[in-house]
């Protein structure tokens, strides 16, 4: 039943970003390094070969950047990490070198990208030839199935991050309030949802990838596994339910997740929806208070669910721009609000302690 | 542009029910049969062969059933219907000489079933050497992208079937208004949104088919098509939004397709929603009232949206009981309320017509 990526969290990685490595342009890669640096080897990128990390990101360390792969595997990595995103989606011919190279040198692929590393027929064949894995992060599961609504049944109190937009900082939100409740001690679970969660924990379905009809069958799949060994789960949110583009997959996962309770992310300097080159200037982002009655109203049909706390992102805001963003939020909805990067997530954490010992009652 | 499937709407079809032919086994068939039967010129059923299709199912009329595809081919078909769904998602391997035989006949093969045709490596091969295309009715197009909303700025009048639950007469309801709505001289599209709307229709997307971040981008092109040729167009419903496993597929759809109007699809003795053996037997359809609430509050974000009629599927009440249960929808909403099969559309299609004559102003 458990959909770990074998032994993935414990890969030592090596990561590929040859010719784009930076803090705008290789995502995946300083995804990895920001939140897995102590498993990250090293980077490839002939350009920059011979700087550290941080030299380049700003943050990351000594981690040193090679140029090539034989000199990358001298700090003996475990798996190689596609860092980058190849433009116009398909696989770049200069990869195929360095990806066949590292099978045949024993490390299993690991990639985040549309396409499906093991769907190409040449690293596939090599793949089960060398007996060395290819993790596509984004391919879900082939034998989903639709919801049932179980994850309403579970003993652990599932929480639910939910946005008032995409790419807001719903999945950093949600690990730091992990981290801030496993310092306090609770028995915490992450229940990853894209991409980048994957790799962090090694396990989790990229729901925005799956079949329409099993947006919820793999959210409540999720739950319950994480459920099961956890007292609290936090369940990553996905998109936005006034996203015009991604609102089915936001509302799937909520059915499907069945949270106890929700803490909306927010990014005050956020106007309008986010993506396409702004092409949904069009669309506002709601005020708090009208997202968090959307988000209740579209859960209270199935469950009662509540907004128990605010996450802001303030990460483009000066201290007191911050500081002014969290008082309003505060002001307006009546509940405890906290950039949990920028400051301590414990307002956050303790609204779910409370809501975990509710529940347990 | 169009995502016609090549000439499927001039196809007249030989059926394939082997074994299964029957008012409550052959779902396809038979929908192929009630909606599009003067194109239907037979159905293989060695079980029931020599009958008519009248005798069957109590309707479709003359329509011979035949024990064999060659005796089916007398009948001048010009494609195969599959018109079963297998037990177990495979393809039966006593349907392949069937497929094999009608490729070989020059007939191309349709089939709306969740495995796709196309993906088998014989049929494929065959379809390729003989020239003969395989129609599978709910494999989305390939070059799918997401919704950026642009179906709200088209001119025609976008209508929304939406419903109280799934598997509840919406694409029924959706044709019937068509009708009613052509008889009156207007100029319509149907924007097919399920393997059954897509074979009466000849085109669409089976928008729970597709990956779940391009829900809405399918229903967003499905109405810029329709638009561009007709002064209204008919957005087939699908799931809906209060269900437990589908919502989010009804979410993308609602966001995609941007309605300017719904009209909300009810059955009236449905108490809680359908599916997987009653296993949603916890989750109560809400009252006609909440349920337009629920509707007219998931949009109005992106869009001001009104419900503006109700179409009941009265099959399973009396006619006292029916025209009590639309008694009561029209006094619960103060919305025309009809069952578009029992009685005349005309309630909604005047309503449409109503609100394409105010949008147009």
């Amino acid at each position: 039943m458990r959909h770990r990526m074998s032994l993935m969290e414990d890969y030592r990685y090596l990561i590929l970003a040859e010719g784009e490595f930076g803090p705008l342009t290789s995502k995946t890669a300083n995804s990895a390094i920001r939140y897995i640096g102590d498993r990250v080897v090293g980077v490839i990128d002939s350009k920059q070969a011979g700087r550290k990390v941080q030299e380049v990101l700003g943050f990351g360390g000594d981690i040193p950047v090679v140029g090539t792969l034989a000199e990358g595997l001298e700090f003996e990595p475990t798996a190689l990490l596609i860092g980058i995103a190849p433009s116009g989606g398909r696989l770049p011919l200069h990869w195929r070198p360095t990806l066949i190279g590292a099978l045949e040198a024993g490390l299993p692929l690991v990639s985040g990208l549309h396409i499906y590393l093991s769907d190409d027929p040449e690293l596939a064949q090599l793949s089960e030839l060398e007996g060395v894995p290819i993790h596509d992060l984004r391919k879900p599961p082939e034998d989903l199935s639709i919801s049932l609504g179980k994850a309403r049944e579970v003993d652990a109190l599932v929480v639910h991050t939910v946005g008032t937009d995409c790419n807001i900082g719903k999945m950093t939100a949600a690990l730091e309030i992990r981290r801030s409740l496993v310092e306090r001690g609770a028995s915490v679970g992450f229940a990853p949802t894209g991409q980048t969660g994957i790799l962090i924990e090694g396990w989790g379905i990229s729901v925005d990838s799956v079949i329409a009809d099993y947006i919820a069958g793999a959210a409540e799949r999720i739950v319950l596994e994480a459920a099961a060994a956890n007292d609290i789960v936090l369940v990553e949110g996905q998109g936005s339910l006034v996203h015009p583009a991604y609102s089915g997959v936001t509302l799937g996962l909520l059915h499907g997740s069945m949270p106890d309770v929700m803490i909306l992310c927010h990014q005050p300097s956020r106007t309008c929806a986010y993506g396409a080159g702004g092409a949904f200037r069009w669309m506002p982002i709601p005020s708090l208070p009208e997202m968090i009655a959307i988000c209740e109203s579209a859960i209270r049909p199935l469950r009662e669910s509540k907004v128990i706390g605010i996450a802001l992102n303030t990460s483009d805001l000066s201290e007191d721009e911050a500081l002014t963003a969290r008082d309003r939020a505060e002001q307006q909805t009546g509940l405890p609000a906290t950039d949990p990067v920028r400051w301590d997530p414990k307002p956050l954490s303790s609204a779910i302690l409370d809501a975990a010992a509710a529940k347990a009652r």
